[in-house]
């Protein structure tokens, strides 16, 4: 066992403290890995303020994990010290039903193990990468192909990189198709720069005039501000595809109304409270859909990695120490990141 | 022109009446025919009472007119008089936009001529088949196939079976596929017999315990009773598709648990209020999708006429005269009605 340096959650309303962990002695396909960034979700702060209402306690968050390899065990083949690597949002998953077969281990049937917060469906706590070492077996391991200076903006890619690639890739984003991305947050710019290196025509869509300029700056072809009636209507049945990254409650039909027929809008922001009821009509008419998505397996992670390696696309971050955490949670409340939060783990030692 | 005996509404808060109407003299790709029997859609009702705010009125409902071809203009080729022939809730498109070229003049991008209550986005009024004839343009007649002692029965597969009948191709129902049908009305019985005929494992959910045997004996392998949670959580993540027929607002939730990863529910119900907002949590765990579908091309509604013709399935009736239509309207209200009300058209004269 490793005790390593951390910083916790002690309950849902206090804020993050300095805190000691276990890991776990290195297993024959384990990976140990030194944590050099770990990237800030907003599941983060919803687990340690325990919005969902499942958050064990103590509770060390944080799974967009990169870092060097410190140990392997003695099975490990893919892996050697010295090696840059990454850690998502799950650390295991059963293996053996359906989605773990298909490399869905996202939707295993069984409940994949969280990276932090522990199996969905019971089960002993897992601590994030908010701390110094991690300790993960190798299939749940990445591999990091991007250059060792772009390592910061690396991180965010395990979680908010995969929430947006896993959809794009699974409705079939292209050349030759129109992809709105609703929102321009850590995952709206993830999406925002992966569908336009799938070679789609981007449209963003944001409630900020003020990201107008930033949104083209990050790969739209053209930005939306879905305030303005006017503008909203020039899109109307134009879309192939809609990856809605916003969390907060707000009106969907308006949103449908710009699919053809056929299309697809795609949440994968998760609010606390449930968006007004989408009418009906607005799907019939159109033989539309409103569908979900939830990160991405492994290899899916896998080769989106090596997508934005070979595409030279890293998030947009602002670094922060570990101490600055809680200030940082404060400000992302408020979208006052541009675009993501990622923890310099050097400052924890 | 022909003048023709009809059943109106004249406002939205009367009975029907009798009402005479003109129909338009026969064009060179009109076919002319005489109605044998019209079933009874609960849109007729919907459209009578002005319950989606888009009525003009007389209305004259019914789009679902099976009869016997008696007049054809000189470029009609596939139909000669005395054919039977059938028309839908179509009997026009714009024939340009891609929904049209592709055969599905449903979606059609300036909107379809309803053969009721005219062109969606404005035009003339059009009389439905609560009539004696109508004259509707060759492509939008169907052929029947099925023998002539069925043709009461075939008369709600130009509305009910052809929205049953779409959605379930179009998701690819058919063997080795598990598929919930929701409801068990005019569209829910056509679903079942359908999905059933398709090589599906059929379950029917219904809230009536009544309706379990009528359920198996239309076709359906096993029935839950979906009010029962214990009956339901059997079902959880064990359905490739449903089809939720329903009109009225409901849970959605309790269902979407049902689905597999990556499975659809398609509403083809439309509710004069809205649903119970579905949760987020629902869709995103598993990548499923809520849909919507309308009717279904022309193409596929003849596609559909011939399917159940070489399986034998029609729809199961209650014939009733004309003059009992306001009474029909108050029964089916009630869902007192197994499954389909069809008007003998003979008793208009």
């Amino acid at each position: 066992m490793t005790k390593a340096k951390a910083y916790a959650a002690l309950d849902p309303h206090s804020a993050l403290v300095p805190f000691e962990i276990e890991r776990r002695a290195l297993g024959p396909t384990d990976v140990q890995i030194q944590i050099l960034y770990c990237g800030v979700c907003h599941s983060d702060l919803h687990t340690a303020r325990n919005e969902w209402n499942n958050t064990l306690y103590p509770s060390v968050p944080g799974h967009e994990i990169v870092g060097r390899v410190v140990a392997v065990g003695e099975q490990v083949s893919r892996f050697k010290v010295g090696d840059l690597a990454g850690v998502g949002c799950m650390v295991d998953s059963c293996g053996d039903c359906p989605s773990c077969h298909d490399g869905d281990e996202q939707y295993c049937e069984h409940g994949f193990t969280g990276t932090y917060n522990g199996p969905v469906f019971g089960g002993e706590n897992t601590y994030g990468g908010y701390s110094q070492t991690i300790v993960v077996k190798e299939s749940f391991v990445l591999r990091i192909r991007h250059a060792e200076t772009d390592l910061a903006g690396v991180a965010p890619l395990l979680c908010a990189g995969i929430t947006t690639y896993s959809p794009l890739r699974h409705w079939q984003v292209g050349p030759g198709k129109k992809v709105g991305i609703v929102g321009l947050g850590g995952l709206g710019h993830m999406g925002v720069k992966i569908a336009h290196a799938m070679g789609a025509q981007v449209v963003l869509f944001t409630t900020s005039a003020s990201k107008v300029e930033d949104g083209k700056r990050l790969g739209a072809d053209e930005v939306c501000v879905s305030t303005d009636p006017e503008q909203m209507s020039r899109y109307t049945g134009q879309l192939d595809f809609i990856l809605n990254t916003v969390a907060a409650p707000h009106n969907l039909d308006a949103l449908l109304q710009l699919l053809k027929r056929d299309g697809t809008m795609t949440l994968v922001g998760a609010p606390a409270e449930r968006h007004p009821s989408p009418d009906v009509f607005g799907l019939i008419f159109k033989r539309r859909s409103i569908a979900g998505s939830l990160i991405g397996g492994i290899r899916e992670t896998q080769e989106m990695l090596d997508f934005c390696a070979e595409h030279g696309i890293t998030s947009d971050i602002e670094l922060i120490p570990m101490q600055y955490i809680n200030t940082a949670y404060e400000r992302m409340l408020k979208s006052d990141v541009r675009y993501r939060f990622v923890i310099d783990m050097a400052t924890l030692n």
